[in-house]
């Protein structure tokens, strides 16, 4: 199974909890993982292989250079690697048809073959939109003149990245970047969203990217059947959206026991 | 490592749960697992004794029959089932010297080697109070003819059997209960308390009887120290006591979805 991740060193430690979680919990599966990154120490990049390599996975690294993206349109809040996620097709071996981006503010729980099997071929991407009223239609009235029917979240993406060969271009996200300078906030997700909304499958947010943030909401909107048993027996992919992140201090969580068992198995040993 | 729990139908799941807890985070010890129980299906103590078994660790049951404490004094409220942890150690082979007492409403999440080599070569028993000060003023005065001077909750247990069996007199315990019938609220830790207090050596509440109904509490007591983090990674033993368990539906608390993680592992297989 195809997994991509980017990474930077402010990140090293969530990343690796993510990775725990995703190997304990699917044990039948070999996991082949694409790290890119620009820049990273050396002893990092190693302590990630040595990691992945233990648990009996595979790390390629994909070192993004510096002159990569020199046409792109950055600002000071946008750095290349909001680019990563858009263009990894362009760095992944011709081989790689299909890969899974997983974000670093992620918990694993559950097995996640029924994600990856899910079939995209005649998408670019599948996703799950968080479907919190407010935020949708504010983010739908952000991009406006961009048809987009539903607001996707691109922390959790499985790419057809057969396709993206085929359809995505560069120029293109460029272009868009510069006229929307001004109003992206997200600028990845912003731009998959108002470029390749309809090209997006829609899969289940509660199974494959539950944000903790609304478990009271979730839970009294589906009149108590999505409550904590539902979640820990079924839900795949807990995603910690948002500031407050479970690895800093004084983080409020339902989920927050349950992050900080897994950073101990996945930092206790190394 | 000698541990001994007591057994009833409604408490077969926890018991689980708090069995493989104990089995997954301490895994270089080697278990002997006492199980004392008087109403139990054969299937079900076949199914604990399989479960052990299987983690490579030895149940040994201790059926209590009916005669047994005969000239108790019971109530409507007192059950025999609270004479277990008092007088297990009539029940016991006689090479058991010492043995944990673990209530089935806890989760080990880390070594409990500290807490079993706690010398109490001079103690009846080990036990934690839980300091609120609230509770331990009414605890005390509750009690008060009978002089205790801390108020040890009885749900983790370090008993020193062999003491034990030269000290503890049935007759007392039975005398005790008769005499307080209408003050006793929490039946046995009542009477540990009020016979036994200066026989009790304290440990460390936080380490080893961990009350998550207080985790705020105990956060801001500790200027932020006793948060999340120190909690994870340095107590051995989760205590969920109160009226609301965590394999409840609508429990709500801190460690809700690290309880029903490890529900998820003990009963997933089984």
């Amino acid at each position: 199974m195809n997994i991509l991740v980017t990474l930077d060193s402010n990140y090293l430690k969530p990343l690796k909890v993510m990775l725990k979680s995703l190997f304990m919990n699917n044990p039948e599966e070999r996991f082949y993982i694409y790290m890119m990154y620009s820049n990273m120490e050396e002893d990092e990049i190693y302590n990630v292989n040595k990691f992945v390599k233990k648990e009996n996975h595979k790390l390629f690294i994909i070192k993004v250079e510096n002159e990569h993206f020199k046409d792109s349109p950055l600002t000071m809040y946008y750095t290349k690697e909001m680019y990563y996620r858009l263009l990894a097709f362009e760095f992944l071996p011709l081989n790689v048809d299909k890969i899974l981006y997983l974000d670093p503010d992620i918990l694993v729980i559950n097995p996640i073959r029924k994600l990856y099997d899910i079939c995209i071929s005649k998408y670019l991407y599948a996703a799950a939109c968080h479907n919190i009223l407010t935020v949708k239609e504010i983010n739908k009235l952000r991009l406006k003149p961009y048809q987009i029917e539903t607001y996707y979240n691109s922390g959790v993406l499985l790419m057809n990245i057969d396709l993206q060969r085929e359809i995505v271009k560069e120029k293109e996200i460029y272009d868009f970047v510069k006229k929307n300078k001004n109003k992206l906030i997200l600028p990845d997700q912003d731009i998959i969203n108002a470029l390749y909304s309809k090209y997006i499958k829609k899969f289940d947010e509660i199974l494959f990217n539950y944000d903790p943030r609304y478990y009271k909401y979730n839970k009294i909107l589906s009149k108590g059947n999505i409550d904590m048993d539902y979640v820990i027996n079924n839900t795949s992919i807990i995603h910690f959206c948002g500031k407050k992140k479970p690895w800093q201090k004084n983080y409020v969580g339902e989920f927050y026991s349950l992050y900080k068992h897994y950073e101990k198995m996945a930092l206790s040993h190394t």
